[in-house]
This record gives structure tokens, sequence and C-alpha cells, in this order.
């Protein structure tokens, strides 16, 4: 019997993620289910470890993904490591600076923030003087401002933690797999990421990286974790050692997708991965502005694989996303926040980012604007 | 390039969850990604919605998969409906009793237990008594208790809070098409299930329901979840409406998985589904009797879909386990807690319940146990 899905058509992602999925991963979500304590599985788990770690460049052995999409990452690293009136810095200029804030707070932390206006970067200089006045316990940051397209500097901020008691917190949802992340040599401590930006497998899992600075956090907290699902002291314990012990059931198709997604990403070689982002990103923004259209952001400070455009004057944005899907099945995506029916963003994401996915933007774009 | 993927073996999942997944869910999983905002996704969505309300016979408009394991249901129902020092009465007789204790206790509830012998059901009496001593916000018990194979009398402890303010709170994991679920007579509030049992869809999602009451609970909060990625007040307003604003990427792919799986069932009938589960389970009880192996549970409160086995004095219950997956790729499951070693549990869940997989079952029982 025929439902809705026989007439799903095939989409060219090109907004801020979901990115467009390759046929390897597709193929490895549909490989026969074994049990979660299968020790096959157990192998599998591993391996995806291991991928991780290589892509990440760290050595921590709490490396691993959660049962959630990108934001249950952000979830776990703030659950995980917040008690009552820890002081928490969120460095912010965007959306999902934004929403760290709003995590932190419901889990009763003191947060601060420091704000920067969105499409510019956050400023170095202002974080160390406000470390300078205060100390946290956790300083807070996106790699990878997804609503805007801005790259943080990441690692100088992390200079300024170094010798300090705080635990450096990186949201890398939308950097992962797209540009390089020196997760040790950063002085990160705890890092989320998703499956469905750079790594072009669909939503659904969130890896996550945690230093022995942090994990030691987690061991010593004074009270539970108030989120048994997220709890790693919990999924340590299936994740690591020799027992496996069981805590929820692993989302084991999906781990096959991310399995393979890494194996791509690595196979392909990551930093070939990165310069095709680059190149994209290149040949996107030339492309566009032979079109006429401007770049929100600062070339010192653009994403390669998100793009945010100026929606010129007397255009209907909406209208335009509208008919991309509609007559070419093209998402790009809509501007969030103050940044609404200012900016389009079009995401260079994993597999999506290919030359010939760009041209056929350029053909679709030249006729719907006119 | 090969990989781990390539040598995953075909395994009937035999254990406690996940069952083994039909064809048509795993074509349902490789089908193409597209955008979680794109208008086809949210008929989709729409979709899996109307089938869950049927399944569970409920008009909850309030009807949706949360984006993580049944766990991660249980959690959502637990933190949006506690809050700090909200009286809970657990009735616990199996690991996902004591679960719900240890998630609603972390949460900052009062909780109170009545605990029953694992292996018996819940004692509907000794419920009455307790609600004649002390009101409580939220009654909760697990209708198919999966550490134990027991079927918990859900109807007749909701009839005890029929004209009470408790929110009547059910663990239907196991039992979710399996069994038949009246949530709206039942007087359920709010529900959870998983989608790797007897939907027989991989694990990764958790479908759950809230009647209008305990919706009204979560909207009149006086503070907020403390759970962003789980805060049903966010994720109404991507479920519901006419604007579907962004919450989090939903899991696109499992999502597909999920409507696929509820399809099957639905044009299977449940009425069908349900008695094949249960002359499956009477072909297993017969077949193990002539094994000269007994249950472990009444035969007035068993579970069609999981079926504790004793284990014979003088035989090592794991190693048989292993040499079961080993040498026949069959996945039965372990005890948990107090029951293991002494009990193996044996699912027949899903597309897993089904005559051909009971007849492999005994062909490999009969070599293995000598």
């Amino acid at each position: 019997m025929g439902n809705l899905l026989d007439s799903l058509e095939k989409t060219m992602l090109m907004g801020p993620g979901p990115s467009s999925v390759a046929d390897s991963v597709y193929q490895a979500l549909a490989k026969e289910t074994i049990g979660h304590l299968d020790p096959y599985f157990i192998k599998i788990m591993d391996g995806i470890k291991s991928q991780l770690k290589t892509l990440l460049n760290t050595q921590n052995e709490l490396t691993i993904p959660m049962s959630g999409t990108g934001s249950a990452g952000m979830e776990t690293c703030f659950v995980n490591l917040i008690e009552p009136d820890d002081r928490v810095l969120v460095l912010i200029n965007g959306v999902f600076g934004m929403r760290m804030q709003d995590v932190a707070t419901r889990l009763g932390a003191d947060v601060d923030t420091l704000e920067f206006e969105w499409g510019t970067p956050v400023i170095v200089d202002q974080v160390k003087q406000q470390l300078a006045e205060k100390e946290y316990k956790i300083v807070a940051v996106v790699h990878a401002e997804t609503s805007t397209g801005v790259l943080n500097p990441v690692a100088e901020i992390g200079k300024l933690l170094v010798d300090s008691k705080s635990l450096y917190l990186v949201d890398a949802v939308t950097s992962l797999g797209g540009l390089p992340i020196e997760m040790d040599a950063w002085g990160i401590d705890a890092l989320y990421s998703g499956t469905q930006k750079c790594l072009s497998c669909p939503p659904g899992l969130a890896p996550i990286s945690m230093s022995d600075r942090a994990v030691a956090a987690i061991k010593n907290r004074s009270s539970k974790v108030p989120n048994w699902y997220l709890d790693l002291n919990l999924i340590i314990n299936y994740w690591e050692g020799a027992s496996r012990a069981y805590h929820h059931t692993a989302p084991i198709n999906m781990l096959y997708g991310l399995y393979q997604a890494l194996d791509d990403v690595l196979n392909e070689g990551a930093e070939n991965v990165f310069k095709r982002h680059q190149e994209c990103h290149e040949a996107l923004v030339k492309g566009l502005e032979q079109l006429n259209l401007k770049m929100l952001v600062d070339p010192t400070c653009r994403l390669p694989m998100l793009n945010s455009v100026l929606v010129p004057e007397n255009v209907d944005e909406a209208s335009i996303r509208k008919c991309l899907l509609d007559d070419y099945r093209i998402e790009i995506g809509a501007g969030l926040g103050p940044l609404a029916g200012k900016i389009w963003r079009i995401g260079l994401m994993g597999h999506t980012a290919r030359s010939e996915n760009i041209e056929q933007l350029f053909k679709a774009l030249k006729t719907v604007l006119g």
C-alpha cells in the first residue's frame, strides 16, 4: 500500500542543515539492526569513538555520540557540568549563543553574557577583560554560528583560559567536518556537535567530547545530574570499559549512518574535505557577487559552510525560497531573530559542498531573481 | 573501501528490544532526506501524529515522537510535569519502575514508592490504600514491565484516579503495538513509549502523548522546564499550529522509519497485530514447556511480547545466550537486577512475533540445551 513516503522528492539541501546525504550513508542506515549489547555492535561503537577522536584531534576517552540531535549535545554538556549557582560566561553573537544562555539558566547556573553584534565575531579583548574581572566555572562559545555565518576565534579564546580553572565549552555543531578542530591544542574541555551539518548524516545524533578535567568535574559533582537520560556518569559505563552496562537502547541504525559518514570523511581525508568546503565557498561568493548579491559577514570571519546573503531591497525573501523549493527542489535557509527577512542562509555542508550543486543553484537563482 | 558495516550479520532479535525490523522500514530509513521545515515533511509529521493517536486510542492533540529513545520519553514526561517538591507516587515491580523513581528524584520531586515482588503485578488494593492516605500530583506505573515480563493492571489503577487531581503517567515502551492501549478510556494523562519494541522500528524515537490536563499543567508551570531539549512548551510550536517554528532539527530519517512502521501496523490492523503477538506467545510457552522450561510469571499476568523463562539449575545462562548468538544469530535477553542469572527474556515483539521465528528458536534451543 502506498503512503506519503512514496512521493518524497530528491531535494538539494542548501540550508543551515540538514545537508544532502550520500548514498553510502543511506545504505548504512538501512543495514540489518543488531542488538545494542551485541559484541559486534560494541566494535562499531569503538570505531565511532576512534573516528571522532581523529576528526576532533583529541585524546579524550569520553568522545561519543549522544542519542539526540545537536541540541541534546548542548544540553548534555551543560547539564553534566553545571551545578546550581555555578558561574557561567556565555559569549553570544547569534541564536546558538542565546540558546546556550537559555539552557544554562534553566539549569540554575549564574549566567553572565557578553554580546556582540550579529554578523560579527566575538571580540577576544572584551573576553579577556571580563575574565580579568570575574572567575567562571564554564566559558562557552559557538565555533561556527549557524544563524549568521560567522566564525568565532575559538583558538584565541582558548589561549585566555590556559592556566585558569575555567572549563572551556565549545559548540561545534556546524564546524565539525567542515573546518579543522583542534580540541586538545585549543584547550577545549567540552564540545558538542551534530550529524546533519558537515558530516552529512541525517539528524539524530550529537557527538560530544570531554577532557579529563571535564570528566573529573562530572565525577566529582556534589549532586546527581538532574537528567537521567543524558547523565554521562551512567553513559560512560555503556561506551567504555569491559562490561558495557546497558543504560538506554542506543539508536543503532543512526549509529551505522554516523559510522559511515565519518568513514567517508576520513577516507576522503579531512584536509581534502575542508579544502573542498573552502573552494565551494569561494565559488559561491564569486557567483553571488556576479548576481549583485552581497554577503552579510566580513571576508575575514566568514564560514565556508554557511553563507549569509543579504536580501536585496524590494525582494520578498520568503517567496524566493518557496520558489527555489517548489520549482527546483533546492532548499536554502531564512534568517533568524533580528536577521529574519534580511538574509538568506546558503549552506555548503558536507556532501552538499560540490561545484555541480553550486552551478545548479546559480542557474535557479538567475531565473528566480529575474 | 570496506568497513565494519560490510560484515553485519542478519540477526533474529528475540531479546527485550530492539526487535527485528521489516524491509519496508529499512527502506523508509534510506529515503531521501528533506528539510525539517519542508511543507512535505510537515505532512509526514502530521501523519505520524494521526497514526499514534489511532494506536493509542486518544484524542490528545499533543501526541508526538520525541527525538530520543524510550528513556528520553520517560525523561520528557517527568521533566515537563514535575516542579520541585511535587509529590509523586511510583509503583515499582521491576527495573523500569525503579528508573522512574530515579528520574523523578533527580528532578527534585518528593517521591513515594510502592514496591511489589519482581515477577508479580502491582496490587491495585495497595495503591488504593496509599491514595486514600496521601494526595499525589503524579501517579506513575509501567504497563509492560520489560525486566520481568509482567503486565500491570493499568486500566484498574486508572479507575482509582478518576475524580482525583492526580495525573496518571504510564510507561508504554514495550506495550505499544503489542497490546491494546486505551489512553483516554483508561484515564491516562501522560504516556511514553519507544520505537524498537512492538513497532519494530530501530531505536531512536520516543512517542509520547499528553492529555489536556497534562498540557495545562505544563503550560501553567511556575518555573521553566529545566531541560531545553525536551521542553514541550517549545516543542509544541514545531509539531502544532500553522507556523511550525524551528526548535531543534528533527531526526528526519528516523521519523520516516516510524511513519512506515506505524503504517505497517495499521495496515495489518492493530487487532490482528495484537492477536499475532498473543498466538506467538502461546506457541512459545507451549514449546518451552515441552523443553521442560518454566516461566517466571503467572499465566494471569504474562506479557505476550516479553517472556521470562527460568534458567534451569546447573545451566550457565550466559553461555547459552552466547551460543545462540554466535552459532545461530539469535539474540535473547538476560535477566536484570535481582533476576540476573535467573531468567532469560525472550522477546516476541512486532516483526519478530512470527511462528517461523519461534520454530527457529526451538530448533536452536534444542541443540544448545542438549
